[in-house]
């Protein structure tokens, strides 16, 4: 698989898990990952799914709109960049949101 | 200087080039650099440079929203994520940009 269909295939994976079993993303998150949630910096996966968890929403459906990557270090990583909407049950608008996954 | 007082004072003087002396950027890139611009990738220092060259506008000006950055690889690297708005001379409402260095 080509480096451009598998980056689309992880946030395709990644985005349908967080928008119908958030928990389910755990397995995506080890102990040395971080997320940073708007300036905040969270480290290992139990945290990490934790904050998405307290989230103040449940209900949500994220569509993709690009997703860019390139390669990342020399044991074969890659960089995805994702941007698109975030549609909330019961809200009329979407919100944007973009996210980087190394 | 802690990680994210560099990764801002690197996004400052990133967009302050681009801004004032667009081909002084070249000094920012390496020959193994990768760009992806809206889904096109360009490689190398001199074709990155030619393609923000190539642009079509001249005078621009970048206003730095968030600056977020997160250690990557083991050689002590950096992942910064910038967004921001980009106001374009003789346009009346700026675009929305968001830009990942590694």
């Amino acid at each position: 698989m080509d480096p451009d269909s598998l980056a689309k295939a992880f946030v395709e994976h990644y985005y349908s898990t967080f928008d119908t079993n958030r928990g389910g993303l755990a397995s995506l998150y080890q102990d040395a990952s971080m997320l940073t949630f708007e300036g905040q910096k969270i480290q290992g996966s139990s945290n990490i799914v934790a904050k998405l968890n307290s989230l103040p929403f449940q209900q949500c459906n994220h569509s993709i709109s690009t997703v860019d990557c390139q390669p990342s270090g020399p044991a074969g990583g890659m960089i995805v960049f994702v941007s698109g909407n975030l549609q909330l049950a019961g809200e009329q608008h979407a919100l944007k949101f973009s996210q980087v996954s190394n």
